[in-house]
């Protein structure tokens, strides 16, 4: 199947025009038919020796959300420990999260045992599931974007935090919590470069012709 | 920015027309504005903390993909002994990497003290920096596909082969070996699930609706 210039434009732009959200959510419930879309483009990742060893809890429950934002805040205080000085102030002052704003969390596990113990493809490689559950995120991250609702990674959260309030079994590795919904605006960049955290490198940093190339 | 219907769907379609390519490639080079492009992509997927992670690595030396090749030949004959009777001779069937017919390989690595040793979203769940380099391979996945470029991830592999072939330093983690090139054809369905290695799962075998809820 061929996908022509103007289709191949529009898979650039929704690439490029992606954010991570952690603000500015409104409450707005995804339709079904919508989250549908979304999930389907997620089950379609790449997953090694096939095995999609992904599953997708979704979370609308209040109740469930104020813990989560819970196990947020512990973890945020905690990190905030780590920085010192103006950059501990301007970490505390950032908003990195959108648990209770959003209207549907979205928790993404790895079953590693899921079609055995031997795997194609990832004998030499055993993280080679985990990172198949990643490519399932960025596939709904793109999707969530192409629908033109705004998605957030939550990582500073502890594990046992959803584990205890998802019922998830020992045996299930957690991947990632995202936040979904309708945003009031897209940016044009991502937050943390317009709050001077970080610049987005130039691309020639990150490029190596043939060997490895030490940059400065 | 507004993402349209039409634009909605071209991402779809991509997403859904992406595989894993381990043959049928052809040798035509990638023009560098395609591949700029594609590497463009990549380098604008998430990452934990906006620390951008990764690099790329391009090879196109054939002395060079001779010896990957070599490194895979020895990681599939070690797999193969994990496998028994029909499975293995299945396995020992199939075709998965074309390291030396595709005109480009593309190590993907990840720098974990790129920005010092805290980073924003990292404190939690160390393995962030790991997965935002995952989601650059996603991102590049999908925009070869996009510009019809076939391109396979190669993880039948021990990792000291790239890091001996391509310089790569030892602080440095290997994530992944791709290959790409045009290809005579997308076959419309995952070669793993043709070969009747396993069956697309249902989607609802994944879907959990507020918790973890057992499936059979």
């Amino acid at each position: 199947m061929k996908i022509s210039q103007a289709e191949r434009d529009a898979v650039y732009k929704t690439i490029f025009a992606r954010r991570d959200v952690r603000r500015e959510f409104l409450p707005d419930p995804i339709p079904d038919a919508v989250l549908k879309r979304i999930l389907l483009a997620a089950h379609h990742a790449p997953s090694v020796g096939f095995m999609q060893p992904w599953d997708f809890i979704l979370v609308t429950d209040k109740a469930c959300k104020t813990n989560i934002k819970q196990g947020f805040l512990q973890a945020h205080a905690e990190a905030a420990e780590l920085f010192h000085g103006d950059r501990r102030t301007q970490y505390q002052s950032l908003k990195l999260e959108g648990i209770e704003e959003s209207p549907l969390g979205i928790c993404v596990t790895c079953d590693r045992n899921r079609t055995g113990s031997v795997v194609l493809g990832r004998t030499a490689k055993p993280e080679m599931d985990l990172f198949s559950s990643v490519c399932a995120i960025q596939n709904m991250w793109l999707a969530a974007r192409a629908e033109n609702i705004g998605l957030g990674w939550v990582s500073i959260l502890h594990d046992n935090v959803l584990r205890e309030n998802l019922n998830i079994p020992e045996h299930i590795d957690i991947i990632a919590y995202l936040c979904l919904g309708y945003v009031e605006q897209f940016h044009d960049t991502p937050d943390l470069q317009r709050a001077g955290w970080l610049d987005r490198q130039d691309m020639s940093n990150v490029l190596h012709q043939g060997v490895w190339e030490d940059k400065n």
